[in-house]
């Protein structure tokens, strides 16, 4: 084959990650402590391609995601294609699309790839990973408290303390009648067009500075009503407005049901958004408490209307996105990540080439009795094997050379205490579940 | 929210698939299978994003895959990008980018998802998942035989019999240098240029008629050579021929190895190409032996000059690729797939709602000790709740009500045999795994 002379780069693509296996260590400490909580409260999993149709995303997902965010592309067909953004819109297609087989209430979880084009950065990169957890199909109080629940276990499983992490709370119909209730009590009005670009800009809130934020809330509404919202459109009146809305005593009734159950670092946070337009009731965000870095971790909300997309009924639905990276930089801070350990538990060092075939029925016997065992084929020195073994993170490395043929005794290196046990071949595996477990 | 009119399509993108829970639980029943195999053998996972620098696939990759069957577009930065077709040029990136400190030998495997852009048919869709275990810095047979092993444990583990499959073997370096030797018999010569063709001719050759395979032989070779190529190019003659090629006695010597290694079903198939330009040396496919459909269900091979891709030294590398399309096929129709049972082991069925929180405080406690449990929370009728865990292919319902909560007494329903026991709440876990384990 005629060698080729220009050079492909050794970097991924821009904003992505390559994952080694002590980087795969990680993800898995996280999604399978993930999966671990929610198989257990009932969730199913589901999966469905990256790929979508670019409609899905038309109506419902925001506009700063559709329109600068996604990447699009069309097809060798001439299909206009979506790598998907976020999850939600996939799995209520797919609901849809079965609505009448499926047998409601739906508890579903899937642990998808997303991606997103922005300029990479702390926090946010081009792809990540994220558990999506649903429940549809239950529109009562006690679907976003399970929901919330989850959310928590979720932390809890990672090791946090209630003391890490607060549970920030709104309601997304709460927001515009407490507006429209102090727009009322000031004799003025907001038309609906205002309070969905109010949500809109509120949710931008953060990313701006004061006065930008006031001029664009005078833009939009006007002079008189945007200096009564930026006057009192406060946690504490809307506290009071809340009262009195149409949405508020179910909202209220979260919150006091959340502290029944036990659950005690949750928050009303009147200015909490979040970004997606499909949200219609609940939603919530949990955040770091860490003063230097107090983050959204992740969160979600009620999305009740996202199957008109469809030309379906509404369907109740809640649930949340976890991404891997802002909880990868929590566990860190917080020193909540377990030390690298090789899938590998034993690495079998061949001391000349004619112990191999000894040492790969050896390791056969090993396997199935469940032990994860790695041979040396490469006939190197067994000092250089034993720095392999070590070097991968292997906890165990065995010898197997002429003497342990003759005894049936092998040494079983632990390489990170440099201990060393003289065994037979049939305590082997005990031994080594023994420190393992 | 303003509604919009426009509804968005309910199927996926064409050509790939959605995993609904019960589609879903035959991908982790092949993919938790092969987990547990080739980590038994010593593979540790790494992953990487989707996406890749374009230039990634143009020197090694097929010619027809890149330029027919790669997704590819250019970013919002004006990056070439592409959806990675196979996973192999990624890790061999991803090894060449950290050569000097990973510790070789290496033994990598990946679940990813491909991407190629085909017309969907029976066994290729434009999605698929693929194991791909590689075997990195061992040039001997050894490795070769490994990997080889790891497929037929594979096949094992999935529930196949011996007679269910062949491994079909051939070797890159024999192609060409017994084609030499014949055309040398027969007072001809072979260019280069004419082996790497011939070698891409031959593995179209399933797909073309044998008139238009002859012609464009004679195109390549001339009347003379191509003459011989058609009449002589046998598998008889080729074997007569390896005894005197360079590469004949290591891949004889693999054969034999094999043999000796108690895998009873390897046979050499001089026909056997596999479309990849980069393999260098053993190549195999694992063939199933169903007369009605009697096609390659995966295959890999060696392939050692891949590295230099990146301006790197040659680097010992042999590996493989199991696609899940063509392996579920052979699982249905050797009826080898478990039939579908929920994740969720218990459905608590709430007779009232007074009852409600008892079933969520009993759920907790069961949760604890291991067992995965949904609670019915939407105050249906008893009746309709149990409809829902039996829909869902739940194994057991526990009905909570006024009198359960009186006495301390659960019905445990097992809703596949409609067997029903008494239970206090301490012996329900255990009752419950006697029956699923």
């Amino acid at each position: 084959m005629p060698k080729k002379k220009s050079q492909a780069k050794k970097e991924p693509y821009k904003g992505v990650r390559d994952f080694y296996p002590e980087d795969q260590f990680v993800q898995d400490f996280i999604f399978d402590r993930a999966r671990d909580v929610v198989e257990h409260y009932g969730y199913e999993e589901y999966n469905a391609s990256i790929l979508e149709p670019s409609e899905l995303y038309a109506a419902k997902t925001s506009d700063e995601i559709v329109n600068e965010q996604t990447y699009n592309f069309v097809d060798r067909g001439n299909r206009k294609v979506t790598i998907r953004p976020e999850m939600t819109p996939t799995a209520t297609r797919m609901i849809s699309a079965r609505r009448r087989e499926l047998a409601l209430p739906l508890r579903w979880y899937s642990i998808p790839n997303v991606f997103r084009y922005e300029r990479p950065q702390h926090g946010r990169l081009r792809e990540h990973w994220q558990l999506n957890c649903d429940l549809f199909g239950v529109p009562g109080v006690e679907a976003d408290v399970e929901i919330i629940l989850l959310a928590y276990e979720l932390m809890r499983a990672f090791g946090a303390s209630d003391n890490d992490f607060v549970i920030k709370l709104n309601n997304r119909q709460v927001i515009p009648e407490t507006l429209a209730l102090l727009a009322k009590q000031n004799g003025m009005k907001v038309t609906k067009d205002q309070q969905v670009k109010l949500v809109r800009l509120m949710d931008k809130r953060d990313k701006m500075k004061a006065a930008e934020y006031a001029d664009l809330l005078r833009e939009l509404l006007g002079d008189k009503l945007s200096d009564v919202v930026l006057k009192q459109y406060t946690p504490e009146t809307i506290r009071r407005l809340i009262q009195e809305t149409e949405s508020g005593a179910g909202f209220l009734n979260l919150l006091d049901t959340l502290e029944s159950r036990g659950i005690p670092n949750i928050m009303h946070d009147p200015n909490l958004v979040r970004g997606f337009d499909y949200y219609t009731g609940m939603i919530f965000e949990v955040v770091d408490t860490s003063p230097e870095n107090p983050r959204a971790l992740f969160g979600g909300g009620r999305y009740d209307e996202l199957f008109e997309l469809f030309g379906d009924d509404p369907m109740p639905a809640v649930g949340f996105g976890m991404g891997d990276v802002r909880i990868r930089d929590f566990l860190n801070s917080r020193k909540l990540v377990p030390a690298y350990i090789s899938s590998t538990d034993v690495y079998l060092v061949v001391a000349e080439p004619e112990s191999l075939l000894v040492a790969q029925g050896l390791a056969q016997r090993l396997r199935r009795r469940g032990v994860t065992v790695a041979v040396d084929i490469t006939g190197r020195k067994l000092g250089d094997q034993l720095k392999t073994a070590a070097k991968k993170s292997i906890p165990f490395a065995l010898i197997v050379g002429e003497n342990e043929r003759k005894t049936g005794k092998y040494q079983l290196k632990n390489l990170a205490t440099k201990a060393q046990q003289e065994l037979d071949e049939k305590h082997i595996a005990d031994a080594v579940f023994e420190t393992l477990e």
